[in-house]
């Protein structure tokens, strides 16, 4: 495997940064996970912006112009010779002076790294429906309008230990809450919800990730004709819905199946919003 | 410098960890920062304790028996000939798949690194008074009753925004409030007030780090015969209290002076708490 680390291609072994780099340290960095299909980053331009608005609100400088990082990101994907794959970049604001005050790190690290595209499904899914989750509900919170949450932050314990936590319940997936007690996230992507043909989401303003896939679903809405609405839910009710759905940029669309053993009802606009998905990316990474 | 990695001692420059590392992509780990006086780490113990506490509460395994690492932060010690120094322990999960699930994650990594003692004061202390901080109130807010907050987690973004706010606003430390409202941590340590000779600290249940020195505090308050109580408080009305101070490992105990340009109230307590944690250091750390 090669990685890009700070301008080079280099073997996986000499992909190393120091002790002291601050996201080794602190979590303090952002970074992307970027589908690739057909040797092509999907949504690219999107994941970038977002990781450019991200190091303004943290003060780290891109090191690197969005037109260097995509020959970078093309010579990644040709040298690894992966054109079905999961590329994370990753910036950390680099090596500082021993303190949370960011001051004096002005070096930042960024790495690009291929990964295959996971399954980490409870069954095999069949080419033209969903993969489907079992999904628990977490007891970790996530802080309610977390102006930090909008970003993909290197800060990601929460999401480990629901996910953790998931996986010892026996399911696939974990569904959180925030400190207010409305249902916000999944541990790996955005939740969405269908109620009387209406597809729900919560808002960016209760501290959820904006997600790149997020938004494809807001487009795919808008090309089905389905109406797309942000609102709240307290986690008993997601029983209640049509069907329930994750967006992630690795997987696309996920449907859950179920939370902690009780059976989520089906919606059939979970699988049209799939299949538009499947669609959009092939279209886009011809 | 000499870097303490993974069981071996090594120059800076060598001391270099994966891309992989879980705590570089997601600070997935743990940290200790132990103030060595005399070459001796103080509270040594305790700090390994929490670390053990917190690697119990993520699922990571301690590479080392604590007789090891005992053994291996007095070479550290010895090798950089830094008597006086701050130790910062890191535990990272180390490398796994590139997912939020922790499983195959089991090569955890483990660094200790020395850093001279800084002084990031507004003025220079004098010996035996209080060193004094400016103080800001963050926007930031930390997750009310977040179970992972009472360890050293590598999970820092919101204490880094904390401080560069504070640093922007030109105050050399920020005040933390959690999602209810109250006033829980200052970004660096824990918070006490005082109010009629009793010194108040926010509950653990309200999310906030279980302090190697909060609890020498609590010691140092039972030594001295004076009350120590956990309560809350609205950040207004810090400025009503009779004194307001912060607890930190690396600098014992640090007088706020002010908050956003509004002066605080000084209390003899915090001087004789300072001089209580000054003799204990030495005394513990011959």
């Amino acid at each position: 495997m090669t990685v890009f680390l700070n301008g080079k291609l280099v073997p996986e072994s000499e992909a190393r940064v120091s002790v002291f780099d601050r996201s080794f340290l602190y979590g303090d960095g952002l970074f992307e996970t970027i589908r690739v299909s057909n040797a092509k980053p999907f949504r690219w331009g999107q994941h970038l912006d977002r990781l450019q608005r991200g190091a303004d609100f943290l003060g780290i400088e891109v090191p690197f112009s969005q037109k260097t990082l995509t020959g970078h990101a093309a010579e990644l994907i040709a040298r690894n010779g992966m054109a079905e794959a999961l590329l994370r970049l990753t910036l950390s604001r680099g090596v500082g002076v021993r303190s949370y005050s960011p001051k004096g790190a002005d070096r930042p690290t960024l790495a690009m790294t291929l990964h295959p595209l996971g399954a980490p499904t409870s069954a095999p899914a069949e080419p033209e429906t969903p993969i489907r989750w079992r999904a628990h509900a977490a007891r970790v919170r996530l802080p309610a309008g977390d102006a930090l949450a909008q970003f993909k932050t290197c800060n990601k314990l929460a999401q480990i230990m629901a996910r953790a936590e998931a996986e010892s319940a026996g399911a696939d997936e974990a569904v959180l809450l925030n400190t207010d007690g409305f249902v916000v996230e999944a541990a790996s992507g955005n939740l969405f919800w269908i109620r009387n043909s209406v597809v729900h989401t919560p808002p960016l303003t209760d501290g959820i990730l904006q997600g790149i896939t997020r938004a494809v679903v807001f487009e795919l809405c808008g090309q089905l004709r389905l109406r797309v609405q942000e609102s709240r839910l307290r986690p008993g009710r997601l029983l209640g819905t049509d069907g329930v759905f994750v967006s992630l940029s690795s997987l696309g669309i996920v449907e859950l199946s179920e939370i902690d053993g009780t059976a989520l009802r089906r919606s059939p606009i979970v699988g049209q919003l799939f299949n538009a998905y499947r669609q959009l990316l092939q279209a886009e990474c011809r």
